[in-house]
């Protein structure tokens, strides 16, 4: 019987799941797996947690390096969260011998290549699928089921209190501000969602996820983030008579050798299984060589999904040898170089653009002659319902165009005196 | 540098698939998993291969011993596809201290368990991804990224010509045999294509399937099998009108310690993401504990889409350790010996019913007490348009029912003279 004995750093929720799963499952995970795992210190600044999980409070501790110290363990979960400390508790760990699972996107997002390097040089190993869609196996996905490709494209919904509030403002027709109460009730939403919906936190994921499948460390500031609360229910509806969807995407899209990278809002074909994909649910769709177009869905948040993708790391860590650290570190290390990022100014995509403009003979003409100018090819346009002397709604879907010229173009359409407010531009992505 | 010598048994559309990857894809291989790879030896029958891929001719052989026999091989890629002669060739291989790779489902689905103790044995490994919907990596994922999860219900879509004939119906409203022609023009059907279409190559990787995920092995007897041949377009669009969608599944649904293994056409509610999957794409949706539900989507079929599969083997193989092999494949082998398998004749489902029925006062009676005698319960009857002295259909909505009671209800109500046709039923699984 194989022994591993686990030193865990962070007893919060997730922590709490992943106790629960290794006592029920102990037995199973001995027959199928032929390992017997067992916490042996739990370090948590909560003096009452001991108590509340009923375990034995000699366990406990408050100091980490009564873990990181303890020489009999053999691998530390971090769950604590956050860069600091969490950082210098995941280095310490590496050097003193122990393998490392934590579900920190933040710390990997940030310092990954140095933690990399770092278990590459103490021959140990670094797991970390919970950092990105809770247990959903996409890390392991990118990193082993699909080791034989190369990755071209990878389109997320990964931050799923986002497309939480979007499915429901075009599911139940609400506001944002309904939607966003509704995910606050729900437990969706943190009482400070900020993180969530301004595009951060999945701009943390996106970079852990083009770490490992297009090979390239991403600072946080190399991604445009757009949140979505500037979306509307009128842009929605606008989107649904197109055959369209407003998703919250992260996207990362390889041409040649350079790449894009973004977070924002983006209509959809409404026949894409990524369009399917409702409430809290996260989704990982990837354009791959050879195999082609692969999506991964599941619960993206959530303390068993969490607790679940930490165990699963815990498992293969354990059964894997103590060989395979150096060739799985350096092919998570991996890095390009001949691949650089695309500035978003040079980005192309097809826009959705809305403008709120007077109704009366040449408006439209001088709003397409100021795309055409900048060099911006328009696919549709629309005028919607005409109310005689107020603003109408005229809508323009754009071939692919230069997100620049299309910047310089709003500014210069904005400046009109038929037009009453400000455009809305929405990025839309042709994935069928 | 790691180097991994190969040999491949059967070099058909696959195998120069493989060799056509390994060849491309060698320097970054290097790079990324630090392991060079190289083809020492090919058999195949055909005598011109060697000229068709531009491959030194010495390289091959007609004979597999050549392969088998070649102390210096590390590996052996089996892809002549069916039962004989690749099991006597695997367990040739695995006794010869060889790891294995197939792409084959038919000797994993019926001789997986005596194949998979051989490779304990021998402390040898046996990788078989793309023996299940190619190199959608649905097998690492039950294997490895779930490792932490235990499974109660699986429904794939695991079977593109079926889903194409499905989809097309449904999409361009043209008859199975139209449907049919389409997919054998696209080549997506076989000119013979009776395996395709009476969900038998479902049910080799459904047992394949169930074997990981439940932990049972199965004989393609214990699995209730019906094609797709008797879904008409009528049926296709009753089902529209209820919000729901026929689609062709491969299902395992565990119930305390029984499980039901059936493949065929079932209603599905038209919002679940295995709706939007479409064409060849096939698709396999997970319920599991703790994580919840998960789907993988993806191109389950095609050259490059397999040799992909087993090129992902190669490396996962390739660079997990030597030591690997026992845990992994005790976890593969592992037998929950409290399972049983379920008859279809105590399996309960919902079911969409159709009857052709002559318009006239009291025939639904009729037909609703016989349900009812049956101890079936009705959720919705809806009588369709009312052509005098001709037959109209009704279609029936049952809660759950079992499937012999249905069937003895069945039998009853076509000897009803009021029915002028053998009634259809359609199983309906609520998956949302």
């Amino acid at each position: 019987m194989n022994k591993v004995r686990i030193g865990l750093i962070g007893c919060g929720t997730v922590g709490a799941g992943v106790i629960k799963i290794l006592k029920n499952q102990s037995v199973l995970f001995k027959k199928k797996f032929n390992t017997e795992f067992s916490i042996v210190k739990i370090c948590d600044l909560n003096p009452h947690i001991a108590q509340k999980l009923k375990i034995n409070k000699h366990l406990f501790t408050k100091k980490s390096d009564d873990v990181l110290n303890d020489t009999s363990i053999d691998v530390v979960i971090e769950l604590i969260g956050g860069i600091h400390p969490a950082k210098e508790i995941i280095l310490k760990a590496l050097k003193a011998k122990k393998h490392v699972i934590t579900a920190n996107k933040a710390v990997i997002a940030k310092h990954g290549t140095e933690l990399f390097k770092e278990a590459i040089k103490q021959k140990r190993n670094i797991y970390f699928e919970s950092s990105v869609s809770a247990g959903v196996p996409v890390i392991n996905a990118i990193n082993e089921g699909l080791s034989g490709n190369t990755f071209n494209g990878l389109y997320g919904i990964i931050n799923g209190t986002s497309n939480f509030i979007l499915s429901e403002m075009t599911q139940s027709q609400c506001t944002f501000k309904e939607a966003l109460a509704n995910a606050q009730k729900k437990g969706y939403a943190e009482s400070n969602p900020t993180l969530d919906i301004n595009g951060m936190d999945a701009a943390h994921k996106l970079a852990i996820l083009v770490r490992l499948s297009i090979n390239k460390t991403i600072a946080l500031s190399n991604i445009h983030v757009e949140g979505i609360t500037h979306i509307s229910h009128e842009d929605i509806e606008n989107a649904k008579e197109l055959g369209l969807i407003i998703k919250p995407l992260a996207i990362a899209k390889k041409i040649n050798k350079s790449v894009e990278l973004r977070v924002h809002p983006t209509l959809i074909d409404k026949d894409h299984p990524l369009a399917s994909v409702n409430g809290v649910f996260n989704a990982i769709f990837l354009q791959t060589d050879p195999l082609g177009d692969i999506l991964l869905y599941g619960q993206g948040a959530g303390q068993m999904a969490a607790a679940s993708g930490v165990i699963s790391d815990l498992i293969n860590l354990s059964t894997k040898g103590k060989n395979v650290s150096r060739i799985r570190m350096k092919n998570i290390s991996f890095e390009d170089k001949s691949i650089r990022i695309q500035k978003i100014g040079e980005v192309e995509t097809h826009f959705y653009i809305r403008f709120m403009a007077i109704d009366k003979p040449g408006v439209l003409s001088k709003i397409t002659g100021i795309l055409g100018k900048h060099g911006i090819s328009i696919e549709s346009v629309n005028q919607k319902i005409r109310k005689k002397s107020s603003a109408v709604p005229v809508i323009v879907l754009t071939h692919k165009a230069k997100e620049k010229k299309l910047r310089l173009a709003l500014e210069e359409i904005t400046k009109l005196s038929v037009v009453k407010s400000k455009p809305v531009a929405i990025r839309m992505e042709s994935l069928l």
